[in-house]
């Protein structure tokens, strides 16, 4: 048994296999297949190495979004002027990545609790009191039927935050269409954990004097992280008095694509702008529910009773995205690339094989090259070995 | 030097080195191999490429989600009627991805900054003054105490918004019970940047007067973008009623899955419904912290002083989250799960190889057809060469 | 035709084919290649498959954050006592991911739309009419010109809410700065959808009693979802009363890293904090922007005038963010890695295959033994076909 082992482990160490090879000298087929393996050599080391860099691992981003809005409107409505400042029109005011600037609005002043007829529109008709279900309320109602029809607008009457606010004219020009003209300051962090990289969207040269006078230009300004609202909006697709007046939603992705193989000071950021639910610039076809708006409403008490104001906000709604990816050489990657590119080359011989040993010519006499046959081994003693074999390598 | 080089590239290029193979007639071997490697294929061609798509490159969705809720609840508090709207029960208003729908509440007005006595609850008892550190407050307190014990209510008085919020009774059935009827809708924009593809789900299917009338239902409407709100919180296994009185959480998932080989008319979104935090189906055992609340403060001026109603709002909080991925052929995962399925091809001949030599009875003799030995050339000049070979392969 | 195909039938199932191989019984050679795929194969296991664990197939997590703040802080600015509360200082107020809670602030009280100067710092001089624009905004400045230079201040006059807010001063130390012992409770449930796994940070070992006394700690109690606000902002490398008085952004990784082959108790969340946009730890060269801050008004009526009281908030900005990954044994990835290292195996062939052709001694009679020439079959009939074959292996 010992010495079984020691055997084995003998035949184990001391023994090297190395597969036999035939050599075919015939041009053709050696130039062809030549070819071949150069080809899917190229292959690996161009596309899949140095192309897609698939010698390196990749990470994603963890990244957090600031941004700070700037800029004033002044407007004149009938009579009364105003000027609308950050707090005005930002929501929410927190600096989020995603926030609403407000270009046009529907104020309905000084509502409060009480039964009004609805708005005299199409949807909410009706002749006789029948036609209004005390208790209901409909799906584009304003509040609950109290069962009596209003005979004046020939409506239901509601309970209702009254008077009914009426959006059928949404105000154009948009009330506050000179918020082409506000600035928007992003701060963006983003960490690659894989790595232990840490990069903000203020890079190197982005010091405070650029950041004070500078304005993102897609070629002279690519880092500037200041942006003119309308700027923004052009190159989206969307035509900016189009979206100031129903809404619109635009989303900027902050793209990080970086190579830390390099040095860490080409880790910058791309910016990109998207129309959002229906782009101006491909879209043909009637979109449904396009615009942005909401609704909001500030209270307050007047001579002891809850009144409110109700604000229908017309805006362009912007959302900051980041997409992160860098990658770095990594061991495995490498490894499992090569691995699967050997993986490759043994799909290349077996194509030259099949071209060998089918259609050339003289394929009969590289298949006897080629491939040595076994048999069930003949009850024949009197042959030397020697023999036996020459006769088998007869068939 | 140039002849060495000559002959080395005419060599290269001229000469076409194939393995040699041992072709074994052996019927019972054969065909266990053939299966085994048949088996290899089918599960290269069926799972990898067929099921898996090992033949596509992934990518995954860059996405905005922007919502509205709409639907009105009537309540008589005491006598006191009241309507409450969108702007009255949303939290916040701008429609974001994750926002809160009021459905229960405790209101405390008319709070203003004083000294009062803590709630009578066991969390803040006191005896003496001795028990209340002045300038201190506690972890579960409304204020900073000011070293006085109330006796009235055996407990610390603290500088606060007096009076003190008491939220030891919740109110059931919850105030808002009619919120089961409200309805929600999504937009969701979603860009697969590497592929270059943009879609919504307001698919092709959805148009405006689909809109207008339909609402969600898994098997009759699955691309309806309105959701009743009793709906959706069934469906993520909570208890509506139950969720109601004391809020709780739920999660909204849009699954894009699209295969871009087929046509983009395809791509469409599927929508599951998640309880998060103690899902009420599976859970059996006691979670801590449930429900969900927050407080916040609508501030006023009452005879030059400034006040605040404090509201303690339960409700259901709905995060929308988006899970796209796409996928598309592209030449280099086909060639890197070929090259990976030629090397398992590999395994399967090492399989056969092994029953070969070591189990089947005529092992000694395949050992003998496929190995070649070689030993240390003999020094014996007077062999001719084929001799030397031939007693070489004696052994 | 039809016993062709049988022929071929019978070839292809009844036939094994098994490369031949040479077996070189040199010690060195051996011992050298058997330790190279020894170092393959212990690579494969244990780098692969051991620490990478290549033979699982990994997911990223869908999850959802719900956050609480708890604290007071008590104020006497100019014998003005104040509490404040969480309705007070956390904005928003729903308890999202994103929040801000305020450390300091500047007050504007009573501001009304009208025309006055604006601040006398060096941006906005003027001596004359002349350089006031009429119409105009500066980039920097709070309102719109009226085209008038104020003689008193040497500033242009503007429209604005007036009087304009001075933010020279920011308050030194911080009014809130007692916000270091406010209390942070976070709430996060993660979904792996390709496994069916839900987890929250509640997890077995948390129960109720837990939450109301522990306080997180990384050594003592690292599973505590209880966070004291300057633990945080200690542990991201920012110093608190820095950040409390100019603002600063924090953020929080919850970091979830689950081998779900192990029971599912295993899978418990690591919190990390992160210092964004210039940590304090690092960094020495002066970064731009530092700080956070934004404004928001509280608007109100008095005598009939629309009023607002103006907050420019500093505060420590917190992001929470989640990093879930799941990896679960799956055959596909344990036979592409198999697959990838039966390619590598075949690589380090290749390199003791060019010791033994190139760098031996012995390295022509291993050449002869490997290769097996063909040439251009002789036009000699009167040879027997062995003799041709001894002829060809002559070469």
């Amino acid at each position: 048994m010992k010495s079984l082992i020691k055997r084995s482990f003998s035949d184990f160490f001391f023994e090297y296999e190395t597969p036999r090879q035939v050599l075919v000298k015939d041009r053709r087929i050696a130039v062809v297949c030549r070819i071949i393996q150069l080809g899917v050599l190229s292959y690996i080391i161009g596309w899949v190495f140095v192309y897609e860099k698939g010698y390196q691992t990749v990470d994603t981003a963890i990244s957090s979004v600031f941004t700070k809005m700037k800029g004033v409107s002044f407007t004149n409505i009938s009579g009364k002027e105003r000027i609308w400042d950050v707090a005005d029109y930002v929501f929410p005011e927190q600096g989020d990545s995603s926030f609403v600037v407000m270009t046009n609005y529907i104020s309905t002043e000084g509502q409060k609790q009480g039964k009004c007829p609805e708005l005299p529109d199409a949807k909410n008709k009706c002749t006789s009191d029948a036609d209004c279900d005390e208790g209901k309320y409909k799906r584009t109602g304003n509040g609950q039927m109290t069962g009596k029809c209003d005979t004046n607008t020939s409506t239901c009457e509601i309970y209702s935050w009254c008077p009914v606010e009426d959006d059928s004219k949404v105000p154009n020009p948009p009330i506050l269409w000179t918020a082409e003209n506000y600035t928007l300051f992003i701060k963006n962090s983003i960490t690659f954990r894989e790595f232990n990289v840490v990069r903000s969207n203020l890079v190197e040269s982005v010091n405070q004097s650029y950041i004070n006078t500078c304005l993102y230009h897609s070629q002279t300004d690519p880092l500037c992280p200041i942006f003119r609202l309308g700027d923004i909006v052009e190159r989206s697709g969307f035509n900016f008095s189009e979206i100031a007046c129903k809404g619109g939603a635009i989303g900027v992705l902050i793209d990080w694509d970086c190579n830390l193989d390099l040095n860490i000071r080409h880790c910058k950021p791309k910016y990109e702008f998207y129309g959002l639910y229906g782009t101006g610039k491909n879209d043909k076809e009637e979109k449904p529910s396009l615009g942005y708006n909401f609704r909001y409403a500030k209270y307050y008490v007047e001579d002891k009773v809850e009144k409110r104001t109700l604000m229908k906000v017309y805006g362009v709604r912007i959302d900051i995205i980041v997409h992160g990816r860098a990658g770095k050489f990594d061991i495995i990657p490498t490894l499992t690339a090569i691995g699967s590119g050997v993986g490759i080359f043994g799909v290349a011989t077996v194509v030259c094989d099949l071209l060998l040993l089918y259609l050339l010519p003289k394929k009969d006499f590289y298949k006897s090259m080629k491939f040595k046959h076994t048999e069930v081994q003949e009850e024949n003693p009197t042959l030397p070995p020697s023999e036996k074999e020459r006769e088998i390598q007869k068939e």
